[in-house]
């Protein structure tokens, strides 16, 4: 079984009001070193087997016409996640 | 300006609906090739000046604390983001 990383941010023209509560809750909590905080979607897709350049061609097309709204969204990242670091902070 | 980029997943063992709906609509749109899909949360955190080992730390506790949910939620990942790679497709 294959991953593959899909990360989608808000355009940085748009307002992202998550973003800047969350920045307000921060330093609140004492975490005044961050200016700003954008928050945006980051999906994980599984394949059968080994992932193929066809499968990432795949996952380029799926995260511009269905995981991000053009409009307002920027794909950011489409890579093949390394079963090592697989879900471990790196 | 750095940045900080802080990724959280929902845990393994927790349904994810939105993600199965994703699944679902790949499919109808010719993308068989991929068998699961799973939405999460990615942030990027701004801080003044370069990143230091302080952010980090930081940025992991804001993360475990506040930006995600620890009884469903995972940090998969909290690292300083490359200027160079920033919002850039990898």
């Amino acid at each position: 079984m294959g991953h593959i990383v899909v990360e989608v941010m808000p355009k940085q023209e748009i307002l992202d009001p998550q973003g800047k509560a969350v920045v307000g809750t921060l330093h609140r909590l004492g975490h005044a070193g961050f200016t700003d905080v954008r928050q945006g979607k980051r999906f994980t897709l599984t394949v059968e087997g080994p992932v193929t350049s066809e499968h990432l061609a795949a996952a380029r097309e799926a995260a511009s016409t269905t995981l991000s709204n053009p409009i307002i969204e920027d794909v950011v990242g489409v890579y093949e996640l390394n079963e090592a670091a697989a879900e471990v902070s790196r």
